[in-house]
């Protein structure tokens, strides 16, 4: 059988997130696994390189699947191209060893998140970005940023009660980048818990905004306590940037 | 009676344009024109400098209107960020002298055009390019650019039949800029005529995909065709950025 590598792009705005639900209709597993079908006659499952939020986006989502089809890439590209809607775009097909799995072959992944920091709101941006008015301090939020950098237990900055696994994971840089009214976060780790980049921006912002110390993030690491941390940033300034492997 | 002089931002994609029809619903000036009897309790009718394509979009389209209020200029902006869909927003209220008149007193115009020039779609600004998949030639369309600069008869590069006014116009200069995939159209100039930037752009493109020569520019200028030129690109690569005065 081969197994063939997906790289997705979506605009998460009208998805109930990335795994499949009972209604195929709203998640982007389910719309391309229906193309998939459509392509191959096969009933076929995809792997993600992990699940995203409702309203969260993807420049680079990874997947893969195992088929009996012997279309070409190009073809294959084409076909997802043309029967996938708008909002979800296939950018590389590429051929894998047998043993290639999204989800357990991850090494790191990169995370986006923008803000919208301007009294005025924004027409085109307002479903890819926070709206966030009030006046944010760079240089703390920075130093929130740099606490956060390096191997710690991330119980406490994600959406877990207990978990069996470990929660301990390595942040290797979070920065922040000033483009016009637009404040570009990007984290970019060995990996990430559930909400757990959401949880770390609420945290900063309110940081940012004074409302919350910067020692909150030690706190927060020492203590494992999720009501301690900031709220949880909305999905729709979120983006998946990048799957490395 | 005051003057106030708005700027405005919109995201066009649901509108049938800028100019008021029996719905008002579906119209940006009948949009802010509700606002602004909510906020005054006056029926007031808006100017704007020009109006725009059901579809296109606008970064600095500007308008103003004569009101009694003695609301501050402050509260007016919040007011109308408030109330206006989130695909609307004013970004500038300013008073004026009363002689100022937002569409007799344009004194020129840019507008941008974008092309998303790449095999593969994007999810993200489909709504605001035209995708054209097309390998393209930049020099060739810079030399179409060049042509069309200057003071001409632009009839022919319009969707207007027959005219009484003059449908002499100059452009000041056409602009191409290549940012990763997106093909980025800058048109300056004294005025444009009905859909003559959307109709100058699908020209330039069939230039560039060598489905028609350079020289087409000359002919349709001097024969004054409308025919002799390309299609009427799309409007949702079309945005207003900025009205001079």
């Amino acid at each position: 059988m081969r197994n063939i590598k997906l790289t997705i792009e979506y605009d998460g705005k009208r998805y109930l997130g990335w795994q499949r639900l009972g209604d195929s209709e709203k998640t982007i597993q389910g719309k391309i696994e229906s193309v998939i079908t459509q392509m191959t006659t096969e009933k076929i499952e995809i792997i993600g390189s992990g699940r995203t939020d409702a309203g969260t986006h993807a420049l680079g989502q990874v997947a893969n699947f195992k088929t009996n089809s012997e279309m070409s890439l190009n073809d294959m590209l084409s076909f997802f191209n043309r029967y996938l809607p708008s909002d979800i775009v296939v950018k590389k097909v590429e051929e894998m060893p047998e043993r290639f799995h999204a989800r357990y072959n991850v090494k790191g992944k990169q995370y986006s998140y923008y803000v919208w920091n301007n009294p005025i709101p924004t027409a085109f941006e307002r479903y890819h970005s926070f709206y966030f008015p009030q006046k944010l301090d760079i240089a703390k939020m920075n130093e929130a940023c740099e606490k956060l950098e390096g191997t710690h237990d991330f119980i406490g900055f994600s959406a877990l009660k207990k978990s069996k696994k470990s929660t301990t994971r390595t942040i290797d840089a979070i920065t922040i980048e000033q483009e016009g009214n637009m404040l570009h976060f990007t984290f970019v780790g060995n990996g990430f818990l559930h909400k757990m980049v959401r949880i770390l921006m609420g945290t900063i912002l309110e940081i940012g905004a004074g409302k919350l110390p910067v020692t909150i993030i030690d706190e927060v690491l020492e203590q494992k306590v999720r009501e301690a941390a900031g709220e949880t940033a909305p999905a729709q300034g979120l983006f998946l940037d990048e799957v490395y492997y």
